[in-house]
């Protein structure tokens, strides 16, 4: 059976979608990023759909199951690199991702993971940690 | 035709296989490859084949062609994620990886590429502009 990998850099799990979904790939693909959060205790999942050409409503399903799961084991989704075709196509079939964050590129969905971690402890602190760094690397 | 997609880290280039290489995604790749590494300037290359089952002949000149190109280009090569039972095969089939470098996962590939990089500029630079970026986000 096909098995999407999942890799771990720092604290964020990636998962780069490249073969067709199917019931059980997808199933399995929640079970191991589950296990994989927990194991880890990482903050972030990166899911990158470069590859995909089309996202129909069983891949945008998948990925708002996937989005849930993290979230209630306290980890951030975000969903990177769509095509500029795959978004006009789910936009047309009225398909919303309900509950999916999306960025650019991996590297933005990183910072975007890192945002909201800082929002959720406090922005005074986050600020103190940003601005120190800005000044010194100007 | 299916495509590899290359994730840009920072000034890494992630690759992870998940589909059967055929000539022409090889060849594909390997151009996408190199266009990025002079796009983006990136100093290492990770390619992740936790998802094979198999590394054949094929696969492995691959990886030695996809090594040699960074090379020129001036970036590092670093092959993740092996299973062990295809190590296993590998040597069984008297196959040597030649001019590969492999980690055991993407992380340590990471650090393997810049304690490489450190290598290569000299270790006593290296260690200034460590030091020096470290004092002032302190």
């Amino acid at each position: 059976m096909e098995r999407v990998p999942v890799l771990k850099i720092g604290d964020i799990l990636l998962v780069s979608i490249q073969i067709d979904m199917s019931d059980q790939t997808a199933v399995t693909l929640q079970e191991d990023l589950a296990e994989r959060i927990v194991a880890t205790g990482a903050h972030g999942v990166i899911i990158d759909i470069t590859a995909l050409d089309i996202v129909d409503s069983f891949v945008g399903r998948m990925l708002s199951t996937i989005a849930s799961i993290s979230k209630v084991l306290d980890a951030e989704t975000v969903v990177v690199g769509m095509r500029p075709a795959v978004a006009i196509t789910l936009v047309e079939l009225g398909l919303s991702l309900n509950g999916i964050r999306t960025a650019l590129n991996v590297e933005r969905g990183m910072e975007l993971i890192a945002a909201t971690r800082e929002d959720d402890f406090g922005l005074d602190e986050a600020e103190d940690v940003e601005s120190g760094s800005a000044a010194t690397s100007a």
